[in-house]
């Protein structure tokens, strides 16, 4: 782990990373020793950055990933925060970022070759535009979503919002596969827009799947076709169960993990 | 600073509480060399804790705070975090937390006799039912509201939800004298439950004052005959002039100010 590009295990304890979540993260998957999508995050991740007035260096990033070992496989999360300053919520001036980069040998989680089974969180997500869309460092809706269940046979749980609009999975985006349409949800209010999301959304219709964002209900998803979760981590896993409901095989799912894995 | 007890400056870079901002704090005055209001700061992080799903330890609290040196004036904050663990937004168990007890000397802020200059953030605090009131460590919104001025002369933003309630000021709670009666917003979908709010609760109607929760709109405070902002640090403000209304002399402000100092 390299904090601020050296060797070290620890952060200031009054980092407002910690104080008050004023930081964004990527999570990365590591294949052959390498980050994957590499450029997409650091685009990604200088993007929420600035949606938050915090400078991203990225020259300092790379050299950060250049000094750390990653292992074969595994998982790495860059973290940059607003870094230390006076005691309150206004943001010093000039800013101090702190950056982390932490990697695990092995962490990738793995599913089922005949999909997942999923279940809808009963925590409704807060609608707050200012801030949706970004992968920043207040997570305790997701958090309070995850503690929800304990059964490790479901892995994934799907979010709505305040208005019962479908929004995500706590750890992952959603798209749905309806009448020859490939649908997932509008980011506009809450919810973090994911690498491989992006990914989808521009390859899909060069394959010859249209795609579009939407407002989806928790209906619209019973009723696809197909259902699928992605994330930079596991790519994308098709639900084989929700709430009762059973999906079969799966084509477009398929499919579009060929074009991800690509 | 004490984190778990011992005296330390750093927290784990993995801590949960940087991660995923899981965790919640409490800031307390600190007068005479002693946290003001303990008793009451204590129950309410339990009780925010526990919404989380955190145990809290009191008596480990009180052992940080006689082994602590405080300053004869000045800031205490405590936060409780959930720790380290495994990757992943899942609280491991069993938790191990982190405490962290940190204090600043002479760092109270201070307002004019006259009262404070406020303003109305243009920022709308999502509603999230499951976090409301308590004082968790996503405070994002304060800190994107908080960076909207940088103007000495304006000591407090007006924070209203996206449904364009009147909630608390950036880093206080707000009550308007309007009536005869005594107001402040409802706490039910956002917003902090400060110690110095509960007291006011309590204590205002004992004083003759009539005290309700309501929910308030701008036009409200705009019509009140006083309008109060207070916290742990600031007790009682006046607020003296808000978006182009001004009040003068303030009769309960100064009778609710004696009635907290008492």
């Amino acid at each position: 782990m390299l904090v601020n590009g050296l060797p070290a295990a620890t952060v200031g304890a009054l980092d407002r990373g910690l104080a008050y979540g004023d930081g964004v993260f990527r999570t990365l998957r590591v294949a052959d020793g390498q980050p994957v999508w590499l450029e997409e995050h650091l685009a990604r991740l200088a993007m929420d950055a600035s949606r938050l007035g915090l400078p991203c260096d990225e020259a300092a990033w790379r050299a950060d990933l250049a000094a750390l070992t990653l292992p074969p496989q595994g998982v790495l999360r860059l973290t940059l925060t607003r870094g230390e300053g006076p005691r309150g919520y206004l943001p010093p001036h000039p800013v101090r970022p702190t950056r982390i980069a932490a990697c695990w040998r092995d962490e990738l989680p793995v599913a089922p070759e005949s999909g997942i089974h999923a279940r809808v969180c009963r925590l409704r997500l807060a609608r707050q535009p200012a801030l949706a869309g970004v992968k920043h460092l207040n997570r305790l809706e997701n958090v309070l979503a995850r503690a929800e269940w304990d059964d490790p046979a479901i892995q994934e749980g799907l979010l709505l919002d305040q208005e019962d609009r479908v929004i995500s999975g706590v750890l992952s985006n959603v798209f749905i596969w309806r009448g020859g349409e490939l649908l997932t949800p509008r980011l506009d209010a809450c919810g973090v827009a994911g690498v491989t999301r992006a990914r989808l959304l521009r390859l899909a219709p060069e394959a010859g799947f249209p795609v579009r964002e939407a407002d989806l209900g928790l209906d619209d998803v019973l009723a696809a076709d197909e259902v699928m979760c992605c994330n930079s981590l596991i790519g994308l896993w098709r639900i084989a169960r929700l709430e009762g409901r059973a999906w079969g095989a799966a084509v477009v799912s398929g499919a579009l993990w060929n074009l991800l894995h690509a």
